[in-house]
């Protein structure tokens, strides 16, 4: 197996570079860390591209599967392509995994309008996942899927769960033509409370922007616009929190 | 009114070391920021202890009304104090609001059990503040209300809900002697589902920490232990998520 001892390396300046949205979108390709992501990444079928672990796990099964992209790097270079302070030693370049086409698209998504945050994105996609969604997209301006933040935030979920990134519109449009119901959340007590629906088994749940919520021309797409009644004196909730309450609370409606 | 040039002047030197916990809670003040949160201080009856504005906040009803204590400052000094990139040159300094005694213990809390991150804790504090609870409890371990990170995911709910922080254990015998139900939160499906519980009035629903959860200790201590079914794949949920599933969630059983 290859070794490489040093973090000035061409390969490891490449892999670093990876933290970057446009050279992710570029490559089609993002990095993994940690030994539970990487057996999962496994698990789930995902396309490894590069296997890069310390010496500890020279012997594991996963490297022994992945000997052919397999190399083997000093603590150095490991503690210079983690995002912790205490790496594992392991780490994974993967294909990205988000689907082009919507086909079967039935059951219960989560949309998410403009939601910047990674941190939000990421517990979103979680959440989706903890909470038996069929799947999660995002619009164009909201925080990438691929880049670290969410990636921490995600937790694996991406492998769960499929994750589209595309024009609101076009995935309105599309889950309309799919005979999905639209859900627009507000921040408006004029708004339907969520728990006076109905329960069904297909529908998109819209969410939008922290600052600025779902934007006016997605709200006058929808089939109905809900809220999430504030019984304090807070003025909203955080987004990745109200997509929770929403997502659990339309399941056990 | 007074006015402070230098960012290297020794009052803002002193201002500037509030955002360590350790000097919030040996000062018994912290620092908040921008026009809105400093608005809701004074409406919610904050103590003021100072108030720095920069000349276009000079003229301002709330700087009249704090004149004894009002500087004005340079937007380089706003710039030095400032969490944000972009701050809107005001900023006051005021009381630690904690309450000491539990007396008219009543209603819904919540109770964080070493919730370490202050994101979540302070999230956890809007969304208690949303839901209609009526007060937070953390433990000693978990992260300061007043460190500017919970303060920021906060967004002024600490004015609008009673908050303390004491050891878990004695918040708990004083939640039992008042006739609270204790709920425990546990990843664990032998739990009971939160969706199937009866709703009641009187009762503290404790949160854990990220990797651990609620610790084996109080879990003992608890009336029931609960859970939220995992419908999907992933392992668990973030802890600001499931505590507003569970929030809202046994408010609209």
């Amino acid at each position: 197996m290859k070794y490489i001892e040093s973090k000035k390396n061409d390969e490891i300046k490449q892999l670093k570079k990876l933290s970057a949205t446009k050279n992710i979108r570029k490559t089609g390709t993002y990095m993994i860390e940690g030994f539970h992501l990487v057996r999962e990444a496994d698990q789930y079928e995902q396309e490894f591209v590069k296997l890069l672990v310390t010496e500890k796990y020279e012997d594991d099964r996963l490297v022994k599967k992945y000997h052919d992209i397999a190399v083997t790097i000093s603590e150095d270079v490991a503690n210079d392509l983690s995002e912790t302070k205490t790496p594992q030693g392991i780490f994974a370049v993967i294909k990205v995994n988000e689907e082009n086409d919507l086909t079967d698209f039935s059951g219960k998504w989560v949309m998410l309008d403009d939601v910047q945050d990674p941190g939000n994105v990421g517990t979103i996609v979680r959440t989706a996942d903890a909470a038996g969604y069929d799947g999660v997209i995002t619009s164009l301006d909201s925080a990438d899927f691929y880049q670290p933040k969410v990636q921490r935030s995600m937790q694996g979920s991406q492998f769960h769960l499929p994750i589209y990134r595309m024009d609101i519109n076009r995935a309105i449009n599309l889950a309309k033509k799919s005979q999905l119901k639209i859900y627009g959340s507000q921040v408006n007590a004029k708004a339907k409370p969520y728990n006076e629906l109905t329960k069904i088994d297909n529908y998109a749940l819209v969410m939008g922007n922290e600052a600025h919520g779902v934007t006016k021309e997605v709200l006058g797409e929808t089939d109905e616009n809900i809220y999430i009644p504030i019984l304090g004196k807070a003025e909203s909730l955080n987004v990745a929190v109200a997509a929770g309450v929403l997502m659990y609370g339309l399941q056990t409606l």
